[in-house]
């Protein structure tokens, strides 16, 4: 089972749960999102773990690792979330979340990844399934896909394509950690899809 | 008419070669390399301009542009050469140098970019070609292609996929320059193909 984790319109959730995985629950850092809403309509648990509700993120983020762990979740996607996760969190979950990021990383890690595309003129920009760690879209790469930025592309035009290959990258590459397929190894980052 | 430099085996100043641009000479900062010898044997005239023979760096590329200019270079073509250029150069073509980069630039720029690629772990990396600035891969890009990374590659098979688009993009950019459909504006680092 999976937990997904969302901040807002939570259309990659709506991916995941249109493409069947096995979700236990849904939870936000903030309340009254659309993902939310996703989720109730699907029959899917949803948490809200406001920053505020909490003396500080870490005590938030073990409240949200407590909870997700008791709705069954083995592997946690980011689906939009837009809070960086403390150790905290990641300690409970080690190598067993992941995010999705609208760039081949290492280009353009960041909150502006298809501006920072269009202004660097790149010709191939991507999308990109990546472990997270405690940096910021640092961690071991799982699945990626390149997106060809055309003459006349402007920030929507480009951004409307690589959502699409999102909406299809994140089910494949939770699918394939749900089945065991995804190996890290100690010694290297680079992940092995078998 | 292009000009182009190499530093050593010049498999693609071959590819340029075979594609038939029309190369007006090849320069090398060092003698007896293959890259040399190619050209020879295709009737093209070369330029040997060693470090050594110069009081520095900026002489030695001023005493390369001028013979480039002379044998009627309007392009200036990077094919595997090692030396930065220095503003000497640059100045003299400007916006009129171009190199080719094994890697989607922006990542992995420098002097190993397949084996940081492998490193890294990414699923896709591929060729650049590019203006040449005064840093270090770091110009507007003219063509990217993406080449896949497999599970079982090494840095060996990898590479050799690699150079097989290498050996496609550098001649298929070097043809848009010289039939003047690469445009570059004053107010973006974003080229246009026409």
């Amino acid at each position: 089972m999976i937990g997904v984790l969302v901040s807002g319109a939570g259309t990659n959730l709506q991916a995941l749960i249109d493409a069947r995985l096995p979700i236990a629950c849904v939870g936000s850092n903030k309340p009254d999102v659309m993902g939310l809403e996703r989720a109730a309509k699907a029959g899917i648990e949803t948490g809200v773990f406001e920053l505020d509700s909490y003396p500080d993120r870490s005590a938030r983020d073990t409240a949200l690792a407590d909870w997700l762990l008791g709705s069954g979740a083995e592997w946690i996607v980011l689906a939009g979330y837009m809070h960086v996760l403390t150790p905290a969190f990641l300690s409970r979950f080690p190598r067993r979340v992941i995010n999705l990021h609208p760039a081949l990383l290492p280009s353009f890690p960041g909150a502006h990844p298809i501006d920072d595309a269009l202004a660097y003129g790149v010709r191939w920009t991507g999308v990109s399934v990546h472990f997270v760690d405690e940096g910021v879209d640092t961690g071991p790469i799982i699945l990626q896909e390149p997106v060809e930025v055309r003459n006349d592309d402007n920030a929507e035009t480009l951004a409307e394509r690589i959502h699409s290959v999102e909406h299809r990258l994140l089910p494949e590459a939770a699918r394939l950690c749900l089945d065991g397929r995804v190996c890290l190894g100690e010694s290297s980052r680079r992940v092995m899809i078998t």
